[in-house]
This record gives C-alpha cells, structure tokens and sequence, in this order.
C-alpha cells in the first residue's frame, strides 16, 4: 500500500505543512494534572457565555435537526444585511470566518501567486494559503503592530491577498484608519485587502477603521465572527462581505450546507441579543483595566489591547511560566509558537477568573525569582 | 470597482461553475403557497427525527457553546475507531460528508488531472472536482446502475479519483461485492477509489460490499454520514476512512474547528442510541414495502432501493407532477436536474406521511390523466 500511496499523493508539500495547534480543552488539561478546576483563558472565549437569547432559540429548533440547514441562510443573511447596510448578496456565511480566508484563496491563488501576511499574526492566513499553493512574503510586525508601509513595499504583480487581522491576533494592537488609508492611496487594484475583524465588535479606538467603509473604494473583504462578542465560538459561524461577484465566487465554491442550522438560529437570535453584547463590552473593558492595574503593579510590560485579551510580556520564558500556570489550574496561551518567547496572551475571564489568574501568576513569577 | 474585479478574479471558470439546488425549506414552500400542513419527503432526511440521545446530548452542551470545539474531536475519533475496528489516525471528520469530498479533491488533484463521475449520479461530486480545476469524465449509469466496466476503461495515467456512491443517489441502486471486487482487479494503484456510502446503514441486501474492507487492497477512501440513519443533518458531520497517510495530508488541508461541538457531542450520542436506528431501519423497510406495493397498484414503475428513498418513474413530465403535488403540500425532488425527466424521487416517511403522498400521487396522475 505505501508505494501505491506515494503515487497517488504526489503534492509532498502537504506532508510539510504545518499543523494548527489548538489550546487544550479544559477536560483533557484537568485529567492531565488531576486538578478539580481549571480556567481556560487561552482561546479568547467570551467569558460570559454564549449569548442566552441563542441558547433559547436553539431550544426551540432542537426538534428539527434531523432536517438539513438552509442552504442559503435566508433569514440570517437578510438580517445582516440590513444591519450592515449592505446587498444580500454581498455576503457570505462561513462555517466559522476560518473557512472565508480557505475559500477566498481558493477563490484568487493560482500557481505563483503571492500572499502577504504579517509575521507573527493569526497562524491560520499562513498555514491556509501554503495550502492553496500561495507564495507566502512575509512582513515583520514593528513595535508588535502590522507595518502598512513595508506590507506596501512588498507588492508585486503576483500579489493577491494582504492579509490584515484588525485587530491583529495575537498582539490586540490596529491599524488605524490614516494608515489603511495611505495604504490603499498607493496600493494597485489586482490585490485584495482582506480585513478579518474577528474582533471588531470590542474595538472602541476612534480612529480605528471598519473594513465596510472602504467596500467601495477597493477590492476588499471582510469578515467577522459570532465566536468572540457573541459567545457561540463552539458553533462555528462568521461572514464575510466584498463585491457581490467576488461573493458570488466564493458562494460557488463552498459545500451548500456549509453552516449548520443551530449556528444559523443562534446567531440570528444573538444579533438581537443587546442586553449580552453590552454585558459583554462592559466585562472586558473592566477586565482590561484590572489586569494593566496589576500587571502595572507587577513590573510587567504589557501590551494595550483593542480586544478581549492581551498580550503580557513575562520577562522570561513564557513557556516555563505557561506549564506553572497550568500546574496551578490556569490555562493561558504562551507565545513559544508565535516566536515571542517572553509574551503569554491571556483572555479577558470573569472578575473572578481574572483575580486567580493575577494570584496564580504573582506565586509563579515570585518562584522563578527565587529559582534566579 | 468592475474593471479592478476583473483583474482580480482571473479563475474565470468559477462564475461558470453550476450552484447546487438544495431541495426547499418547509417554511418557504408553506410561505409561497399559503399552505398550513406541508411534509417534506425531498432531502432523504429521517422521517423519525433526530435521535432523542443526541438531543438529550445537545441540552447538556449548551452552556458550553462559548468554547470552540475539540479540533481533534479526540472522543468521537475514538469511539468511532473501535467501532470500525480501524485505527484512530486513519479517520477524519467533516463539516458533513461533503466537506471529505471536497477536502480528498484538494489533497489529489492537480492541473489536468482527471476524475471520473457517473452521470446521473450526486452531484456535488462533480461540482467539487470543476471547482478543484480537475477534468471530470462521466460515465453514464447503465438501467440506472453504476457501470464499473465502463468506468475501469475510462481509467487513464491522468485518472485520480473514482466516485462511487453506494448506494448511489438519486437511484437508490448500489453495486455488488463482485462488481467491485472486478474493478479493483484490474484498477491501477494511482486511482483512488472514494466510496460514498452516505446511505450505509439502511442497505439490507447481502451482496453489498462494505469499503472498508478494501482499505488493504487499495487506495480507498470510505465516507459515512450521521445525516442520515441518525438524523442530524442539521448539525453536518460526516466521517472517512483512509490511509493514515492520505487522512494526514487532509487533516492538514481542513480548517482547525471544522467539526462544530454539538455536532461532535450528538454524533457520539447518536453511536450509542441502538433503539433509534432500529426503529429507523423498521420505518425505511416498512416504508418502502408499502409504496411498493401502491407503486404497482397504480402501475407506476419504481426502481428497489437499497436507502431511505425511491426513485419513481411516473410516466409524464415529473416536474409538473412535482408542482400539482406541492400545492396539495407533498414536497418531492423531481429529477429534471439529473435530466431523468419522467421519475420523483421520494423520501421514505413516516407511515401517515406515505399515505398522505400516495393520496396526492393519486390525485394528480387522475387529474393528468384526465387532461390527456
């Protein structure tokens, strides 16, 4: 069988792609170091819980699930529409916004093309575009923020896709609106900017820019997530909205029922949800407050954040600190992969999850002191 | 913005690609035309519902659909594994069976490679492989079965993939163990034979060969579903069975959370829950001997399925039977897409269902008749 198989898969560079680590559930980390309670503030989870209205209406739809979804999402994509003040058919639905980054390079890449990302940012621009055969150019981040003028400098007549996280993952830095401005100033029109503002719905900078507003400016598209300020990250839903032909490609291109029908309900019933999304604005906002408070009083350099997490700069290896965490019942992410090897990024959690987690990091750090 | 589009989007042949019709939502048809009681019997969905462990699962998880799923869905892929006595690395999950196929095209297919479809036959098959840049060669059905001498001689250098549905969909036909026992004799090493076997656990007929047990053989890939016999096409998960080598290179071509939570809990719910797919064979067995047997009063040709359909020939232009029988609020499939211009295909329902249909049936070919 293995010869024939080596015939039969002869694109050897999937073999080489690398492998999107997730962070560990809450189940496997407690049985792994027989804790009895675990935070997770590690995958950037709205620390409230998913939006009850959601909940309520996939109660109601449970009855139905031997039916398959609507393929068109209806009533989903018209409720977007009019809140976003955009065609119908200029939007997408994602199984998740993960899935809109693979269908728009499926939709674009051809052999040869290039893609720009941000190095570090968001692993999976990288990993999906190498995938589709893309040249991946890669462009330092300065001060941890995306470079606009040197992703500008770095556009060929190959180039397809920039790829901009705004906020950016995993640093919660933006770009602002001057700067996306001058870069579209200069930019020419065979090269799609793709905004993913998974996180939009905590940024409350003012000169932060909404991806929508450049909609008739330039190729653009931009997509957004119900897994972050909406709670519902296990359902996996997003979209995304460009030109209505660019959609129309994508639309061609994915699985008909790509997004399941409790994800299209919950998610429907979340926009309406506005008693959550401000509990959940407020949550972070204040959490945020209280973590640079303590991180301040710690000596600890951090990060300023336009989302739900931030990004923490230990002083040492931040992979070390991350298993002590672990040790003591905190799940947070350390930044080894990213290649920011003294950063860990923790999530915005309760005001309880918070205060273990500051309690949990001051009794780590205190004992890697002692160790020096 | 129309010329820089143009300049972007140079894979001209997507906006040729066709856009697959799903079958429409019970509320749409209620909606169009004014109807208060419409049965569904158009998306081969389970008549019984989905399986009451599954939704029994589902409340339980609802509080934690804040989280992302389990991107290795490590307790399903393990179940699952014991079930089919294969190991756990030579499985893979999907958004729906569907994404597998798309996923398995991505992972194989280069320019100019060739894969070969049966016509009629599913047709996401063949709107993947177009999507993939492949050549699609079709091979027509012979009395409506899969013809797997003609496809082995379609076989060339260039050929990847082979497409089996077996059962297949829209016939409800399947081919025997010595049929496939004769393709794989004589099938070159670098054809992928890819069994779909969505319909898998309604098939009683002894002579049905189980791709698993090619897995040794042959490069296989081997793709079920809990659309289906579990009823829970709504949350879209699907499974494959390949080579571990061939599973890791689409491990690496899917997106990290394709598989959402409560599809993951239910699915794994739904393995346990013996009663209902017991019940679900009894219903689809009894179902389809009591259309038979109408199917001949009426003298209306059908062809014996092997899943929880049939597929009808009534004799005139299906689609106008299709429309008369909307209106009485009887959704069926009428097979003018797959250009079987005479025949519906009807979805096994519950008993009063099937009577409810045979009485619409009866009434619109009397007043057809009467128009002659």
């Amino acid at each position: 069988m293995s010869a024939e198989l080596d015939i039969l898969i002869d694109k050897k560079f999937l073999l080489d792609l690398p492998v999107y680590q997730p962070g560990k559930p809450i189940e496997e980390v407690q049985r792994e170091h027989k804790l009895k309670a675990v935070i997770k503030l590690a995958s950037n989870e709205n620390a409230l819980g998913p939006s009850p209205k959601a909940v309520e209406a996939i109660k109601q739809s449970l009855k139905t699930i031997h039916r398959y979804p609507d393929g068109g999402a209806y009533y989903l994509k018209h409720r977007l529409a009019k809140k976003l003040g955009v065609g119908a058919s200029s939007i997408i639905l994602g199984n998740g916004s993960d899935e809109l980054i693979v269908l728009t390079l499926r939709a674009l890449i051809g052999g040869g093309d290039e893609v720009i990302v941000a190095t570090p940012t968001f692993l999976i621009y990288e990993i999906a575009a190498r995938a589709c055969g893309a040249t991946v150019v890669s462009v330092p981040l300065r001060h941890l923020r995306y470079d606009l003028p040197a992703i500008r400098r770095m556009v060929t007549a190959k180039t397809k896709i920039i790829f901009l996280a705004n906020p950016d993952n995993p640093t919660g830095t933006y770009v602002t609106k001057e700067e996306v401005d001058a870069l579209l100033d200069r930019l020419p029109p065979h090269v799609l900017v793709y905004f993913d503002e998974a996180y939009f719905e905590f940024v409350e900078e003012r000169n932060y820019p909404n991806g929508l507003h450049y909609l008739a400016r330039h190729p653009v598209m931009v997509t957004r997530s119900f897994s972050k300020a909406y709670g519902l990250a296990g359902l996996r839903i997003g979209y995304g909205v460009a030109d209505a032909r660019l959609i129309s490609c994508l639309e061609r291109l994915r699985e008909p029922f790509n997004v399941n029908l409790l994800a299209q309900v919950a998610a429907l019933a979340a926009l309406d949800d506005h008693r959550h999304l401000a509990q959940t604005r407020k949550l972070v906002r204040e959490g945020k407050r209280y973590l640079y408070r303590k991180f301040q009083e710690l000596g600890l350099r951090y990060i300023p954040s336009a989302t739900n997490f931030v990004l923490l700069d230990v002083g040492r290896d931040s992979h070390a600190v991350s298993q002590a965490l672990l040790k003591l019942g905190v799940i947070v992410r350390d930044m080894t992969v990213w290649k920011l090897h003294q950063y860990l990024r923790v999530t915005i959690g309760t005001r309880a999850e918070n205060e273990r987690f500051v309690k949990a990091l001051k009794k780590t750090l205190l004992r890697s002191s002692d160790k020096e």
